[in-house]
This record gives C-alpha cells, sequence and structure tokens, in this order.
C-alpha cells in the first residue's frame, strides 16, 4: 500500500497520523495489535498490516483487552484498538485490570470524523445527545493518560507523551483517533529517534548516603530473607532481582504476585510464602527476621493474604516504583540505576551465609492411591512434571489460582496468578495475549502455554478458545469441572443456585470452534489419576501442537487453604443453626 | 428462610435493607433478576429467590445487562446485580445502551463492607490505592441517577428516589449497597404503598389552547400521516398511538425504532419509512404532507437513514417525552393526559379520508428459483410467514436489522431492530432477557422468540445459547452465516482481512452449550431455497419448543438497499485505482 510510510514534501518529511503512531509502537517492540473492527475504526485498520505489524482480531473488545494485557505482561507494551462507544466501553473492564495490576496497554480508540463531533451531530455509537466527552471522561479513570488526536500540529508529540507515560508507570493510556485524522500528515521528524523515557537524573550525595546504609543493614543482617513481589516486573528489575538472590544466597520468598519472576530452581528460594497457611517454621523465620529485602511490593488483601504477609517496617528495605523505604525513612527522586549499584558494590565476603527453613514438602505421589477422584489437594503436585523450562504457565481466579500457588516452577518460566483484580474470563484470552507475545519474543513456534481454568470461569470468555485455535498457538487448556462458581461456593452460599452454571459439554469445544479435523482428537478427560497419568503420558500432551483441552472432574466443594477454612467456617455455622 | 420479610420491632415496622429494595422491584413488577455472583454481592444474593423473585445467572455480566435490557423493553423495568468493580465495568457497555435506547434497568452493585470502605482498604477488584468511588463516578455516564445505599436512615427514600427515576426516564440507575448493609433493618412503612412516579399537574388553560390547536391542524390536513418512532415504548403511549392510527385511518409508516410498536396488520399501516431507499410514491407523499404527527421521535443517524427521515418542522406535531413541538412552538410541562384527551375529543366526521400512496411490492415468492441461493434480497421475505401473533422476533445490528425493517408483522409482535447503539452481541442475551419478560407477562410457556444474526455478531456473546438452553426458552436462531463482519465490508473494507472472523461450526452448538439428548437433533442449515423451505416446513420449527439453530449460508458480500450503495461505491472506486 504506497500510501503507507514517511512521504517528503519540499524539504519537510511527513507521515499519515496512524503511521506515526504504529510506528513508535513497533519501536517500542510491539509486533500485534489486539481489537475488534468497527465503523469508526476500519480506516484505522488499514494501516495495522502494512505497518509490519498482526492484527489479531478477537471475539469481543473485553476479550482484546484481557489479550493485550497478556501481551504486555509478556512483552512490556501491547495495544489494542476498539472502536467508539460500544467498543471501548465494553474493553474497559480489561483496561481497569490491566491499570489495577500494571500492564502497559495502549487503548487506541477509532472515533466519528472531527465534523460529526464538532457539529454535535446526532451519531450511532452515542446518546443521540451530541455530547462525545462521556467516553473519554470514563477513561480518566482507568488509564494515567489521555489524549485526543484532533490537531495535526500536536499529534507527534502526544503520541510521544502518552506512550512514556505507559511505559514509565507500566499502566493504560487512551488515544482517541477521530475517523479523518488517521490519513492526515504530521511530521514525521521525531520518527527518526527512537522514544526516550526519563531517568532520574544521578543524585550523587543523597544516594551514596543511603548506599552505604544499605549496604551496611545487609552486612548485619543474621536472618534476612528475600520477598520478590509482583511489581518487579513493571519496574522492570527482574535481572537485579535474579543478582540479588544469586550473590546474598539467602531464603527468598515471592507473593502471588511475584509468582515465577525468580528462578525456583535456585536453592535458596523457596517459592510462594502463604503467611498464616505457610508451616510453622516459615513463619517464625518470616516473623523473627532481622532484615527483608522487600522487592516490588504490591499490598492488596488478597496478594498479602488478607496483609498478613506484609514485612514489618522496622526490618525492611522495600523497593517501590517511585521510592525506596528503609524502615520508617522515605527516599525520592533516586536514579534507575541504584539498585544496580548496590548490586556492583556489594562485598559476598560480608554477607551472612545463612541456613533458611526446611522448604515445602510436596505429596509423595508414590503412595497416591491412583483409583481415586482427582482433588484439588494433590492435582497440582500431579501435574507439575508437566511443565518444561521457558512455559507459560496461567492459572485463573478460583481454585486453580490457588492451586497454582504451590508449583515448583523450572527456570524461565512465567506463572500468572490471581492478585487484585481478580476478573474471571481474564485468564483465557490473557492466554492468547501472552503466547503471541512469548512466541514473537522467542522466535519459536514450539512456545508453549498450560492454562487452569475451572468451568466457571471458562464460560465468562470461552470464544477465545476460536482465536486461539486460528493462531495456532501450543496451548494446553486444563477445564477443571467442579459444577459451577467453587471459589464463590467457599466464601458464601456453598449450596445456592446462584453459585451452579449451566453444564456444557466440554469434548465439543474443539469442533465447535472451527479446530481443524487434525486438532479434533486433542480432547481428553480425566475422573481419577489413573487416567489423568493415562492423559499425561500422551504423546499429543507431551510433545503436541495446537489446542489440547483437557476436562478434569472435582467435587464441588473441594477446596485447599484459604477456601477450605472459609468453607468449614460456613459448614461449622450451618450445625450451629 | 425467616430472616426475610418484614419484622416489627416493638410498634415499628422494619426489613431488611435488601428486602425493601426487592420488594419494591417486585411491586414494579419485576419478576426475574440478571447477573452473575461476586464476593461482594453474594450476600445480596441470598435475598433473590426468597423474595419471590427468578434469579437468571449469565455467563458473564455485560451479558446479564444485554439481558436485562431486553427484559425492560417487553417488561418496562428490569434489574441487574454484578459485583464492584469488575462485575460492574464488564456490564457498563449494555448499562450504556439501555441509556441511549432508553430500557429501565436498575443496577444493583454489591460493594465491599463499609469498614473497608471508610478504612480505605486496599481490597480486591480495587486498585489497591484506597480509592472506592472511581466505578460511581463511570456510573454517571451512563445513568440517570446514582445512590449508595450506606446509610439506613435514607435507605427507603434513596430506593424510592432512584426507582422513581427509572420509571420517569425509562433509563437505567445505579444502586450500591455494601456487602454489610443487605442486612441492616430499615423502615418498611413505605412498602405499604406501591410507588407512585409523580405526574405533571393539570394545567388547563395552557392545556385547552393547545388542544384545539392541535384539533383544527388535524381538521384542516388534507395529505396527512403519522410517523410512529420508538419513544413511544418509553413514553408509555402505545395504546394510543393504536387509537390515533384507527381513527383517523391516515397512512402510517414507522421508524427502525418505532417497528412493531403499531399493528401492521391494520390496513393503513405501510410498515418502515425506509426515506431515500424508499418507493417515489412515498417518498412524494412524504415530503409533500401538510401534517405529519410524529409520535416518539429519536433521531439518530442510524434511526433516520443518515437524517433523511426527519418529518419537516412547519408541518409537525411531535410529541416528546418532555414536551409537544407544534411547527416551532415548543409546549413543556403538560400532563400526559394530553393525548388521551386528544383523542378522545376528536371528532371523528372531521377527519379527512385520506387514500395513501401504494403499499411496497414484496418479492413474489412464487416464481422464485428455489435452487438458487439464499440472498439478502429475498430472504426476509421468505421467512416472513413463519411469524404468528404474539412472536418476539429480534434482528440484530448488521445485514439482519436492515433486512428485518421490511417484515410484515402480524399483530402484537415486537421486534427489535438496530437503532442508535449498534453493539454487536446485544441481541442474543436480549432474546433471553425479552423471551423471559414474555413468558412472565403472558404466563404462557409457549411463548416464541425468533432472533436473526450474523455469524460474527454471535461470536461476541455466544455464550449466552446456554442460558437460553437451560431457561428451556422456545427460541429460533437464524445464524446468517456469511463468513465475517458483512455489515462493515460494505462500509469500508470489503477484502480487508480485519473484517474475516474465524469459521466456526454452528452445528455443534446446542451440543456444547448442554442441550439434552431430546434436544440435539434441532440443528438446521440451508444454502438454497428448497433447503430452507424443507427446514421451516419441519413440525420442530413450526409447533417445536425449546431452541432451534438453522444456519443459513449467504455470500459474504451480500448486501441490500443502503449497505449495497455502500459496498457498490467501494468496487467504484477501487476500479477507478
Amino acid at each position: 500500500m504506497a500510501s503507507i510510510g514517511v512521504e517528503s514534501i519540499g524539504s519537510e518529511c511527513s507521515a499519515k497520523e496512524l503511521y506515526y503512531l504504529l510506528t513508535r509502537l513497533r519501536q517500542l517492540g510491539i509486533q500485534s495489535i489486539f481489537g475488534v473492527p468497527g465503523d469508526y475504526n476500519l480506516r484505522l485498520l488499514d494501516f495495522v498490516t502494512p505497518s509490519g505489524l498482526h492484527w489479531v482480531g478477537t471475539c469481543n473488545e473485553l476479550n482484546a483487552a484481557y489479550a493485550a494485557d497478556g501481551y504486555a505482561r509478556i512483552n512490556g507494551l501491547s495495544a489494542l484498538i476498539t472502536t467508539f462507544g460500544v467498543g471501548e466501553l465494553s474493553a474497559i473492564n480489561g483496561i481497569a485490570g490491566a491499570y489495577a495490576e500494571k500492564a502497559a496497554v495502549i487503548h487506541i480508540v477509532g472515533t466519528p470524523a472531527r465534523a460529526l463531533q464538532d457539529s454535535r451531530s446526532l451519531m450511532h455509537h452515542t446518546f443521540a445527545d451530541g455530547e462525545y466527552r462521556r467516553f473519554g471522561k470514563m477513561a480518566e479513570h482507568v488509564t494515567v493518560t489521555q489524549t485526543n488526536l484532533v490537531d495535526e500540529r500536536t499529534v507527534p508529540e502526544q503520541v510521544d507523551w502518552a506512550l512514556k507515560q505507559a511505559v514509565l508507570h507500566s499502566r493504560p493510556v487512551y488515544i482517541e483517533v477521530p475517523d479523518d485524522m488517521v490519513n492526515v500528515l504530521v511530521s514525521a521528524e521525531r520518527l527518526g529517534s527512537e522514544l526516550e523515557v526519563p531517568g532520574s537524573l544521578e543524585v550523587d550525595e543523597k544516594e551514596d548516603a543511603l548506599l552505604k546504609q544499605v549496604q551496611e543493614r545487609i552486612y548485619q543482617a543474621q536472618q534476612p530473607l528475600i520477598l520478590v513481589d509482583g511489581e518487579c516486573r513493571p519496574l522492570g528489575i527482574l535481572s537485579q532481582v535474579d543478582e540479588l538472590v544469586k550473590k546474598t544466597g539467602w531464603p527468598t520468598w515471592t507473593t502471588v504476585f511475584g509468582k515465577s519472576l525468580v528462578n525456583e530452581e535456585l536453592p535458596n528460594v523457596y517459592g510462594h510464602y502463604s503467611g498464616p497457611l505457610a508451616s510453622e517454621e516459615w513463619k517464625t523465620y518470616f516473623e523473627t527476621a532481622d532484615l527483608i529485602i522487600n522487592l516490588g511490593p504490591h499490598y492488596s488483601d488478597t496478594n498479602t493474604q488478607g496483609f498478613a504477609t506484609i514485612p514489618r517496617e522496622s526490618v525492611s528495605i522495600s523497593f517501590l516504583p517511585d521510592r525506596i523505604l528503609v524502615g520508617k525513612d522515605t527516599f525520592r527522586e533516586l536514579p534507575r540505576s541504584f539498585l544496580p549499584r548496590l548490586l556492583q558494590s556489594l562485598d559476598g565476603s560480608r554477607i551472612a551465609g545463612v541456613t533458611g527453613p526446611p522448604k515445602l514438602s510436596h505429596t509423595d505421589l508414590a503412595t497416591l492411591n491412583l483409583d481415586g477422584p482427582i482433588t484439588q489437594k494433590t492435582f497440582y503436585d500431579f501435574v507439575n512434571p508437566l511443565f518444561r523450562p521457558e512455559d507459560l504457565i496461567l492459572t485463573e481466579t478460583g481454585t486453580a489460582s490457588h492451586g497454582g500457588r504451590e508449583f515448583q516452577l523450572p527456570r524461565d518460566t512465567r506463572l500468572f496468578g490471581a492478585v487484585t483484580w481478580l476478573s474471571i474470563g481474564y485468564m483465557l484470552p490473557a492466554t492468547l495475549g501472552a503466547a503471541i507475545a512469548k512466541r514473537e519474543l522467542k522466535k519459536d513456534d514450539n512456545a508453549r502455554a498450560i492454562l487452569f481454568i475451572g468451568d466457571g470461569s471458562l464460560q465468562m470468555s470461552v470464544q477465545e478458545i476460536s482465536t486461539i485455535i486460528s493462531e495456532k498457538l501450543n496451548v494446553i487448556l486444563f477445564i477443571i469441572n467442579n459444577a459451577g462458581y467453587t471459589i464463590e461456593r467457599a466464601i458464601h452460599g456453598r449450596k445456592q443456585a446462584y453459585n451452579d452454571i449451566a453444564a456444557w459439554r466440554h469434548d465439543h469445544a474443539l469442533g465447535f470452534f472451527g479446530a481443524d479435523k487434525s486438532q479434533l482428537g486433542n480432547n481428553f478427560s480425566a475422573r481419577t489419576y489413573q487416567e489423568l497419568q493415562t492423559v499425561l503420558s500422551d504423546e499429543r500432551i507431551q510433545f503436541g501442537t495446537g489446542l489440547r483441552v483437557i476436562e478434569v472432574f472435582m467435587d464441588r466443594e473441594d477446596v485447599t487453604g484459604l477456601l477450605a477454612n472459609l468453607i468449614n467456617s460456613q459448614i461449622a455455622k450451618e450445625q450451629k443453626q
């Protein structure tokens, strides 16, 4: 398409507005864009493929937002295109989730042409009242910046500003593109240099003093630990986390959000710290520690086991996106180089060698009754050997995310769990997005994702199975069929009909959603461990490609851990009545 | 459940807060409530069934909102229950549609307990920043009133105010119920009397003068017509519309939104007026009319064929929700009794007998080549004989809603079409909601709904097929399989890949979504008129119950009317290039 690209007009260089925006996205490492066509974004979509981007049309906009969020968590940045009103509002819950859990999604909305907006024309996808600013106002609550590309003189700066904000905060931004603007020429001058996200200035004196203070605390520690939380990802400090864990050799735990952000194959990495549910030895170690290096904390109730795993302030050094906390003291305006400098300056010989508490004991599978029903308690240990380095492992909010916390992950895997937003229906489209990002980053068509999802959550966004199939992604989909919203049953109303769902025949999914004949046999199910073992050893599971569906049946009230406490207290109350 | 109901405390009468709200909903004629459970609304859901309401759990919240919208358009009022944040934002596009097209949906949101909100606790389903007011702020843009039930002293008034607003404006309202408030006792005094929606005062003098003026215009008219638009429904004047059309015998047309709101079996009712696409005789009659009685106008571009069917001001008398326009003059603060009074006072002998233009000629099916492929041009005429009085007929945005405009509807049918919001994915869940409302209102399990939907729209919200099955509704679902978003192809990008969708095997739908064995045979498909005829004459279609699926294959660029103009202009442009 000759109309797309940079053009020369006299001595000036110009580009079509949409080309400018999409080129910036490519420069920032985006290779695929998610979304749904609508009549205010069709001209905009004309630019996607010619700009070298892969268009991933999803079945609806909420699923596109979820997919974009998943893509951003792997790739660092993603983009989503929807249409005005109907499309963007359908997506807004997904954008809110990206805001809550820090995924940088660029939400591009195709809007009516400027003349229609200026004349307050009563167009469709509005409330037929001439008001065009409502949806932008709603976006203010769930994005870090909003910009409306109506003036060709400022478009390059507006785009650059919005993208910088997304990168800086690792959160979504909102960009409106009127239908008649996509072809308007704007200056292409800035495209010559890549977008630079400003860092903090070096502040030697303040930094040096803090460096010394932190070093001393580290050298003095006798019962230290490292807690890896999920904001290490948006903070972009994963390699430093790895270095710190290796250099100190100190006992290291993660939160739910931090799970998989540190190599669990390292001998000093213990896995997820579950607070009240942890072993006595772990709890004692954690609660009497004299130093907790707290990396990327995120203090929602669900990520902290009801605020129980938040480190004591007096023994903590916490690394947040915009500050470092040492005990009660707050240090702001520090350069990103602080943590690398700290690591480089640490004298390994002065760091205490520490013996942590005993590691978690996992189920002894050798003694398991293979003819017994599959239970939450053992299922996750049982499937664990399936995982390989580099796998993506996704556990939907519900029993799956609770069980997935205890997985022993091979190196370089990434796990998604239920952190804070907890929007059921998220994880299947997020699998789509994350798997595409992984395939692109690895340049490897064998990249693999394994999703664990309950039957209730699956119903929310089930149609994206279709896009997983058409994108030819390698996905193993475990459907935990426990006849309804089991996590809600645990919380309240364990016998209430509102926690029931309609029973689907999951073995029809591949056929319904258009898998080709060669894939139709990729359907499996298991009710006992024996059956599950047979499924797991099937070569289509071990070495196959494409989508494979494994339906695993469990009891409708089978829960473990915190959820078991909740359901048991319901039962106790019932017995009292 | 003994805890639900009105209680006596000393001499005062009190009720649990939720019971108060749900009792009011029942008094206003709501029998079913739609929604999805979530952990901030579970205690609230405990009240639904014991209050005598039918709980309809949908697969996700957007679909619940669409279903509630469909229910409200048949029943006058509906209710939807979601959970804080994730649930309500998933539903918000459906609420916006109800706002745009005037359906009174009571959106009840279960929120975190007051103590958590007051202490700015970092709970899940928030952004973990202590801010609890964001979602309520977003709701302000798409609802007529918002109220937060945190104070037991004012709850009855708050509930009554919100419900009155919904009824008065026939638009959605937003009610927040903190988790710890559902059981709080509130005064039940008001429950003794039904909610009264205030009317305007009688304003004799002004009203009498206007009455006379309108009467005279009617008596003088020589080439008059009546235009029935969609806001007659929220205005609640359907019986007066019927009376006026019968009493005058004048040529009567409808808009898209007004379709089915007047009995098309009456000899003077012409059907849909399509403006530029109408016959020359119709256009001439419309454009040279000396009086247009314009009932419930709604002037979006899509409802007016690009503003082409808006009656000339000088010859119009327009009845709007809050005013009557006579030519350039506006009359406000008139009582609702104005139209009944006008009808009662009209002297039939002074009303001109008018001969309108010839009626629309429909396809002569006798000459049709039955072996030919099914086309948009003839399909709608071909299936038309299937319809019976009292049927609900729903035509999703796309080719279906364009085709459905020319249906000849039996009396007492109701048709849903694409009006202004045009959110694809709406119509399948709306069918669910509307069919439930119809069944309840008619007290007839044989009530029937017939949905026409494209394969692209179907993918958006397909899971609600499951709820249609589990609710045992009698639905005939025509899937127009034309391999993608054909309406978007017509608008722009007819060959572009972004308008393609993955091919599904629709014949697996009943199996996948859990139909029982006796229903699995209710699958049909047709590529030719001969095949379609065979399907339509099948007794399962004519007299069967439950869900029946008919897949109809059409060409991917087969469009008619306005859409044909659009696609032809694309082709013309391509040929020039």
